[in-house]
């Protein structure tokens, strides 16, 4: 067992202030934190937590150095939160048996598939034809990856994800139970009030280090691909349309939803449950808060809302009545307003 | 077949006006039931509906048993809607062949995972190592129950569900297809634009009596637990994001999104589409209405609504103009009145 | 390969201006269609596109017949768009291998269950006792279908698709990957506090011809069933409670949630992320925009909207600040009114 903290300095960096030698139990957060846990303080402003956390260690900025260690162990680095990200998985890796390559004897894999040195493949996995899955992925338990699929190496599918046909993945993406890449994208011509489908006749491409959540769709394009830059994290249930583009470290949170053709920028972030409707474009850096509707392209990075403020159900109710008014509000005002101007002009 | 009034009646109480030996067809809507039906009438308003119905037998309440007995049987109670759920478990129970207990031939089961008497493992179901089913469980085709997950006695998980490392479900709990409990909460560091992923170390703990919708996922908690308490009742294709917690009882419905580390109450209902925000609390016996979005704690047990009000486009399209300048109308208001004081003033 | 622009002229009508025997590569936008893909112009509006496409052939209306043909080849209908989609379906008949019928080794089909001529059942798919499959399905692995479940001819289930006991599809219907079919609806009544479960004795019936996307759910009825009309298009991600019935043709965007025992006419269109509420009944021919909270039966056809704006950040907050004392803006601009009269009558 190597969980000292002087172990953990030596993996991760940072300056310890402490005994090297002291064993760490758990990573917990500071409220609940005992005396064999290691904790973190992200910033100055939660200064006034340090007094009262029993963690037995605690990662600090140097700012509180000083606060730190009048009461114990402490690591010191610039940005704690970081620190503390790398530390999880560090933690992962040291308690976490690794899985064992190879090929579950219960899995269904085609003659014509390539499966890279490392990986494994589990059980009641579907491995269709001219798939290819890189060096040491994790592919979980009915998996299916239809006919020409390809994933990149270090990539982890787990249980019960679907990448249909001639979808692609990078390197070291992590993609969640449930998640389908390569639905048909929701295109049909109308005919006489009947639909008549056009068949998608595109794919997926998603990128590297691209993490997907749970029961996630991305669907296939209609003749160009659906694309997912490198870098872009997604939260579980959202819908991403046909021939969307998400650029570089976007990231979604739960039940969002992008219609499709929207062409969404690098570096944005999409608060959960929010709504992109298609065939828009949002520059890099935008952030859309959370259940709000984005109606236009938006042009400026910058943070941007459209949500409807919570109350009581009373006051809301009057409110609500108002709004259907708003409009009609707005004319009396000015009449109000008209009616004001001529009376100062009679007046002497 | 023990579908006669009178068996009912046996099983359930009441008190029946009518022949005990009438048999029951089918359990029906008022508006279609037949003359071999039993339908109900939950409350006194209802009343009305009592003269047209063609139902054989109505289950009522006290009040509306003199309406009721002039035009046939039946069963007096004093919430006929209870009666009618529990009614339907019978129903089901006489009309259901139980499911056999045993493993099915396809199933992949660890020889370290523990199977409780009577219990049911479906075709191509994946039980890993140290896994736990209780006594009578019914586990569906297609299940996942990873390395250390726990499931309580006598619950059902259908076709599809996956429970993750170590997560642990309580007794009488009811999962339907493609409910994913234990992915991977959604935190990430960000490190100069790129995000670093913080491994979920925590778990998802449920309680006993919790019936979760399709499709519906409960991500792990960053460090400590997501908990979900007993007789938590959630719909489909909800999100609940890591170290979340839900008191008993409470229910939400369809597509609900709950952000990371929000504290639901008690004897909460939250509304379909609605979003409640991270690190928030609501108390017990909070109702939120649906598609309403909750950015602040809720300290006060009550009804809270958020969305903005339906009309025909025309007139939203102008309201929703006018809503973009609404504070400027406020301003402009205050000048009116001000420039109306002012005359009041002057004029003697 | 018959991939000629004659091919497909003979295969799917429309008059041909150029030469027959040109190959066609690739289907393609306008914007990115090269000298050897074909790209169509929808209508009359995108003229000003033609002169910059480097597409090989045009499928364009009549009424831009003499701008198209003095660039190159063009294929002449009077709706490109649904000669387009025709196109796309021709197209992937003409380049996808057909499936073999059959049924793999690794499925687990119930003896009792009648599988029609022509079938395919791929790996790892559950057929369950007295289901009923029609000739030429396509069954994908991982699909379970449950006891009594039926599916018409030429129906295309995706891989792990779920169907419940007794539930019923029409023919030629398309259902994508983690699609739902029959679980519980959502029905408890509430006893002291604690909920007790209505079970859920309806099915779900589905006609012909309908489309469903990924991971969208259709719950099954309480009493009568949850139905589905031929040519219904539901995309990704959708909630469909219980007891709700959906009229011919209505196709709705990904994320909409229908509440229990909703009625939604013929011929309507729901935008994405909407929610339409519980009891409430849609006319034929209503469209709802996208993230809309359908909150009252609409009884007429046409446009319907209920969102708020989206802003930027600090606008929206001080209009949402407003927003909450809209009704008190009411009544002071009715004061205000009301002042002004008096003014009035009192000046001469």
């Amino acid at each position: 067992m190597s969980r000292t903290l002087g172990a953990i300095a030596k993996a991760l960096g940072g300056s310890l202030v402490g005994p090297a030698d002291a064993l760490i139990e758990r990573l917990a957060p500071l409220a609940t934190a005992g005396p064999n846990d290691l904790a973190f303080v992200a910033q100055a402003r939660y200064a006034s937590q340090i007094g009262s956390t029993q963690a037995g260690c605690l990662i600090v900025p140097p700012a509180l150095l000083e606060a730190a260690r009048v009461r114990g162990a402490c690591l010191v680095t610039d940005d704690p939160y970081l620190y503390f990200a790398h530390l999880t998985q560090w933690w992962r890796r040291e308690h976490e048996a690794a899985v064992e390559p190879g090929i579950h004897a219960l899995a269904s894999v085609h003659p014509s598939a390539q499966i890279g040195e490392g990986a494994h493949i589990g059980a009641f996995a579907v491995i269709g034809p001219e798939v290819r899955i890189g060096e040491r992925c994790h592919i979980g338990s009915h998996v299916s990856l239809e006919a020409g699929a390809q994933i990149g190496a270090d990539t982890h599918l787990h249980a019960r994800v679907t990448v249909q046909r001639g979808c692609t993945l990078g390197a070291r993406c992590v993609l969640h139970s449930g998640v389908v890449i390569g639905a048909d994208g929701f295109g049909f011509a109308n005919d006489q009030g009947r639909w008549v489908k056009i068949e998608q006749l595109g794919s997926v491409r998603i990128g590297d280090d691209v993490e997907i959540g749970a029961n996630t769709c991305i669907d296939r394009g209609a003749l160009d691909d659906t694309v997912i830059a490198n870098g872009v994290k997604l939260d579980n249930l959202i819908q991403i349309g046909h021939n969307v583009q998400v650029g570089e470290n976007t990231a979604m949170a739960g039940c969002v939803g992008v219609a499709g053709s929207a062409v969404i920028g690098a570096n944005c972030t999409i608060g959960g449950g929010a709504v992109v409707l298609g065939h828009l474009s949002l520059a890099d850096g935008v952030h859309i808060s959370a259940a709000s509707v984005v109606t236009r392209s938006i042009r400026a990075p910058g943070h941007y809302t459209g949500m409807f403020p919570i109350d009581d159900n009373a006051a809301w109710e009057k409110n609500a009545a108002s709004l259907k008014q708003l409009n009609r509000l707005r004319e009396r005002l000015k009449a109000v307003e008209r009616a004001i101007e001529q009376a100062m002009k009679k007046s002497p």
